[in-house]
């Protein structure tokens, strides 16, 4: 268990229980005792790649907004006009970390509340990362005369704040139930952002 | 106090005490004694109007929300272009609930997680009548030829699910803090929206 290969799978291992034991027990009811059996290594082991269960649930979430941000880059690198781009990019922010948490959406708000403090914190890191990917699709489209956007970072994230309302963490449990609606509801107000960043609507950032 | 009038006076004069305490004291420390002593009636004068806290307090959104809806005809009544006020509506409705909770916000997350059940009902009904008064601006916009909307009430929720994220229980305490970055972002949002609706850009709604 010393070599990086190894290191990562162990720790990659420790997650994937923890994706599982959120879903079984929930937050609270999970130990570090059920993660070290799920994986089928020691507590010991554990504490070697995670301070405490705190810690493992925010690289869990982490490691989901790592994975959804290669999902945005593989958008950006597909060979689609700019305003299809960002309409994809929208709604797979929003369907992306539904589909990662829907197996403990009862556990969820438990979990979060928990880690809150922390999690906020990194919660701007997230949203600046996800706004700089946007950002570079704006700034490809303002190249090729598609959008008539003048300040790409801005409107990233005025993206993301439009479409924040329909993050799992936003939501109740009920809400979160229903993937279509989500997706949908997501799709309409990309819809009316997109018609808006179009450059030859003249009245665009003005 | 049998009378409309003093019916209602009393009725308002405890919640606007709901409204000391909940920034005093919290929710959870708020008791009907000190809402009573608050308004200088018996407390039992309180459970005349109301059967408990939970229902005081919910009242007490109740309250505001229709103040808000009034706020929001009162724009829809103005001699304004329609997109003006949409534009204005959509950031009366971020910045009049940022105003009517921040000076409780330490208090908000306590008090939302203790009614939430019922608040979660209360919110379906809240966000469809809220609805109802955009869709009123988009037809009236659409037979003015400024928008070209087809689906008024359905682009209404829309307008309001993209402006979620910014109202006070979507927000940490710290986030909340900042009236003018909220009311700056919604803006931003209101703008690359009606951007969108605007008739003559002919990629709306089709």
């Amino acid at each position: 268990m010393r070599d990086t290969v190894q290191h990562g799978s162990t720790r990659d291992a420790i997650l994937d229980a923890t994706d599982h034991l959120l879903s079984r027990y929930g937050y609270k009811k999970m130990t570090i005792d059920d993660l070290a059996a799920e994986v089928g290594i020691g507590k010991g082991t554990v504490y070697l790649y995670f301070p405490s269960k705190e810690e493992i649930v925010l690289s869990h979430i982490d490691r989901i907004i790592e994975r959804l941000k290669a999902r945005l880059w593989a958008i950006v690198h597909k060979d689609l006009p700019p305003d299809e781009k960002i309409r994809r990019m929208m709604v797979e922010r929003v369907v992306y970390r539904f589909d990662s948490v829907q197996h403990y959406t009862q556990s969820l708000n438990e979990m979060l509340a928990k880690v809150r403090a922390k999690l906020l914190d990194r919660r701007t890191r997230y949203f600046l990362e996800e706004a700089q990917i946007f950002a570079k699709v704006l700034e490809d489209g303002n190249a090729e005369g598609v959008f008539g956007v003048s300040n790409a970072i801005d409107t990233a994230e005025t993206l993301l704040y439009a479409t924040n309302s329909l993050l799992p963490y936003s939501l109740s449990v009920k809400e979160l139930g229903d993937r279509k609606t989500i997706a949908k509801r997501t799709a309409a107000i990309a819809e009316v952002c997109l018609s808006g960043l179009m450059a030859r609507n003249d009245k665009v950032n003005k």
